[in-house]
């Protein structure tokens, strides 16, 4: 087998275990897409959970999350600078302004977004820094990479995906 | 730059991002841990939503799931065949005869058993097929890799953890 081959193989095993990552995250993002486009909008005004977060806040809260994805990943600033309070804050401490229409309407365009500018990075790209760690921190830790930021924020959709659940009949999930 | 070294970089950039999808398994397994650790044991026998699984029989269920993980990679055969039926079934439909504590020794037993065994895994190991797809569909989908189990199993931890959140104080987690 020719040194070149030997390349060849572990630079497409290198891609292939990027895309699988993108593809993860893409699952995802389907997941909760099918949530919210499979329902009533009244479903989406319910508590997941007794004083715990309404679907529809949910809904603020991971758009605010992906669309950070964009200065944390060096991809541009903010699409919805104002829905940027929740990505942190709880419900209660702050009013949505918007209809669940124009919030899925968001939640459409920022993945669409993404997807376009993910297409364009290279491995060496998601295998660099993101903006939220120091080069100094990076050095020591170069698994804090944008990759990284990436299967990390798929398991955030995750995360809430297990709390919506919780609004469709129990039949049909754990 | 010389075949040989971009060979090199190639094969560690592969490692690397192996290593950062076990390092993402890691986190959620301490995550899980920490929740099962951290309260008394009353708050394991609640629900973590009204009419839904308690916190104890998540535990049985994310054994379980672990434990799955050695047939599916390859890896032998299931520690604890006992719990399997708890992968699957929803509460109600089956007796939980283990203490909590025996619980929690089993949870530390099977994922340090699990971390011995992807010591010895190769970077081909991840990338080789996962029991649960067939040569045929392999070949059609890559991605189907041990790997990719990981990575999903992974993620399963953070949907449940979404839901164990639940029982802990309202500040402490969105």
């Amino acid at each position: 087998m020719s040194e070149q081959h030997t390349t060849n193989v572990a630079q497409g095993q290198t891609r292939q275990i990027i895309n699988q990552v993108r593809s993860f995250w893409q699952g995802e993002v389907r997941d909760i897409t099918a949530f919210y486009t499979g329902y009533d909008q009244e479903t989406y005004q319910k508590q997941v959970a007794p004083g715990r977060n309404t679907a529809m806040y949910l809904l603020a809260h991971l758009i605010a999350t992906h669309d950070g994805l964009q200065p944390m990943l060096g991809l541009g600033s903010r699409s919805y600078p104002e829905l940027a309070p929740f990505q942190k804050e709880a419900e209660g401490q702050l009013e949505l302004s918007f209809s669940f229409n124009e919030l899925l309407s968001m939640w459409f365009k920022i993945n669409e977004q993404l997807e376009e500018k993910f297409d364009r990075m290279t491995t060496l790209d998601w295998l660099s820094r993101h903006n939220s760690v120091s080069e100094e921190d990076f050095k020591a830790e170069p698994m804090r990479n944008k990759l990284n930021v990436l299967m990390n924020r798929a398991a955030h959709q995750r995360y809430h995906r297990g709390q919506l659940v919780f609004l469709i009949p129990k039949a049909m999930a754990l």
